[in-house]
């Protein structure tokens, strides 16, 4: 593995699921791995449990960590090709990548979709960009519309409380004052399929998903008959693809409660976090014994130490 | 200890203090005691000793630091509970703190009062969240009312320059053009009553602490009387706690000069900084020979390794 | 070598580009140099390279790293004497500095012009009080009037693609459609003299630089005539030091483009970064055989490197 853009970078999704069960039992094994090398982290959005969790994986494996929040200490970035470059933008992406990429070893990158036109965030240029330019291994922490990261962790979670085989997985869409990126919920997808989970996908009429990430996938848009035997709830609110970014709902009556928890076999609820409570779901559901949503934020770092360590083994 | 919120987590403040100056002898000693473990610090607020100084206590020890400006690379928290989340506040503080207490070991803290409503304040919410939350050893770098680092490393500071047994300290208001909290005085007359030094503390009147920190302490509105053979003066503004976080007087008569100074006991002159020149004492002060303000401000490192180390022992 | 504040610091520029061509071969070999020492990076204005490189450059000694984005998360300094600080500066420079230097061993500083009054600007009032007050070596990580870091990465970029024994060096101003600090411009000037390289400057009238750098050296107006024969050419926007910090001319014909790089011997072209494409130079020029832009910036953390080895080895 080089670089770790999507699910399709993974030969092996169950091993790097089991890789990262190993270095949760021992964190600093491979301590000495990253010794003498450095990792840039760069932020153009802000981010808690990415921020943290990456670093933390990365200390783990003795990597030097080294963050930028790029628009805030140093200036905007050009992403544009033979543009006169005589605006706001101080720098073009394959001048500075190239530059980053020569100071260090792996260099990982979160950057939301603008949500203002679905073929450009889709065409994922930023991440391409700095794949093409900076010559060294790039991993996603989220990007336009992926957050692979993120999406390990849900398997790696999964995996960890499942109490069946092959577990009935829903992914609900809930309410939100804000318009979302679809990243969450389009990477998700591609790894429960990857995983070969039991994935139904429920949300109101207008929110589908891009039908590249969704073929193939059991949707409902009775959300109540979605929860029917569940094993998992997955809530994530995102905005409309197809009216690109815009919100077509806030319905609350899709917010997810402790009535409809009741209608599953017992669910887990997950969400990826940060979440507004009792606006996603009650915080009777939040602070119940079948939320996992802390659980599964810890093994963001295992998740990230797992893939970073397979980038230091392959270098 | 496992936080450190106050003086009172502090079983014997003369022992804590002798830590620190065996630090300052020998600052590595302890590098390998901080090995594989990490340290996240958190500012809701500005800060330049605190944030340095810890760190550099931090490094001491051989931990891996993790700084976060949370509400700049991050988002607005929420504070209160069974709150409907549709605002601009995109996290529980009680999940955030969960979450970090999953990625790092020890979790400090700085979060200023509001100067809004004084229960509000005193009741230290944000601190005492992450404390009952986070799960692991918290560490206040100034919370809404109490300063314990800064304190700590008074106590350090002054028994460093003492000539006497029991030394007199005068702590004096003094203007200054913000209304500034009472964190640093609070926690400046709990520490010194702790370590039995002969504390009397000097205002306008209306500018009275909090009696709970203040009771049995002499409280001597004449500026000039209260000087008279001190031993130590500790300069610092607040708003007042009665009318809460108003200005009362910007009174330049109470700015701390060379002439107070000669009514002391050739005394030292100490501040927690950062000091506005000229408005809370006069350059003359400051650069004098008596002034320990830099001395001071250098010994924030021992006093943050002390209390570090001393969680890091309990672990 | 105490402090790094000009080429004037450095007894040998050959031996320190030698040195920083010796830790290019072998970037860890000295990675215990810094064990159990820190350095401090402090940024009052926006940086790239000189950040992400600086860091590295530690890391490859072993230094610990604090950052600090003094104006965003400290607050504003005050650099007069004598001021009542009753202003919106919280802080004045003489306490900040000598209470940094007492928490690390090395602070790096990076203050650019003001470009309102030369010789406030030219005075380097900021770096001079760091030097005089933290009592610990100082970096010029680019500074008011001179950015000695990208100098002496410059030299070792010359040195390491030139084909002659003395080649003809061009720095050539461009375009810009912001007023630029004459930093670069001056610091690069002192350098190349020092190196002895044969040196032309070339710029529209009014855009001469403080003859206390250029004196002696040839300037050429005619930007085509300065071109011939040239080895290298160096791209700079700056704006008049004559009519201080104005901008005289944005004349698109002074970019520099495929067709001028013909009148040299086949130079290469150079640049600090970031560079405003098709403004300053031409996509052609920037993405040809000839340019050596990014092999420059990766050359920033050996520049570094030496320049920090160097402080450590004599202290």
């Amino acid at each position: 593995m080089k670089h770790f853009f999507s699910v399709n970078n993974v030969p092996d999704v169950n091993a790097l699921v089991k890789r990262a069960f190993e270095l949760k039992k021992e964190p600093l094994k491979y301590n000495h791995l990253g010794k003498g090398k450095s990792i840039l982290l760069i932020f153009l959005n802000p981010s808690l449990r990415t921020r943290l969790s990456t670093q933390k994986a990365a200390f783990n494996l003795g990597l030097n960590v080294s963050i930028m929040d790029i628009g805030k200490e140093g200036w905007k970035l050009e992403f544009e090709d033979g543009v006169v470059m005589d605006s706001d933008k101080a720098e073009h992406i394959k001048d500075a990548a190239r530059v980053m990429g020569n100071y260090f070893d792996i260099v990982g990158i979160r950057s939301f979709a603008e949500l203002k036109d679905s073929e450009l965030d889709y065409a994922e240029k930023t991440i391409n960009q700095f794949i093409e330019y900076s010559g060294v291994p790039v991993v996603n922490m989220e990007s336009a519309t992926l957050h692979p990261l993120q999406s390990l962790t849900d398997c790696i979670t999964i995996e960890e409380f499942k109490t069946k085989e092959r577990p009935k997985v829903v992914l609900s869409w809930a309410p939100h004052p804000k318009a979302l990126p679809q990243a969450v919920a389009n990477s998700f997808v591609q790894w429960m399929t990857s995983s070969d989970f039991d994935l139904t996908i429920t949300h109101p009429e207008g929110y589908e998903l891009d039908e590249r990430f969704t073929q193939g996938v059991k949707i409902e848009y009775n959300q109540e008959k979605a929860f029917d035997n569940a094993d998992f709830i997955y809530a994530k609110n995102w905005s409309s693809f197809n009216d690109y970014g815009q919100i077509l709902s806030q319905n609350p009556a899709w917010m997810i409660d402790a009535k409809k928890m009741q209608l599953t076999d017992n669910a887990r609820f997950m969400h990826c976090l940060p979440i507004r409570r009792n606006v996603i779901a009650s915080d009777e559901v939040l602070d119940s014994e079948n939320s996992i949503i802390i659980q599964q934020a810890a093994n963001r770092e295992y998740a990230a130490q797992a893939v970073l360590k397979t980038i230091l083994d392959s270098m």
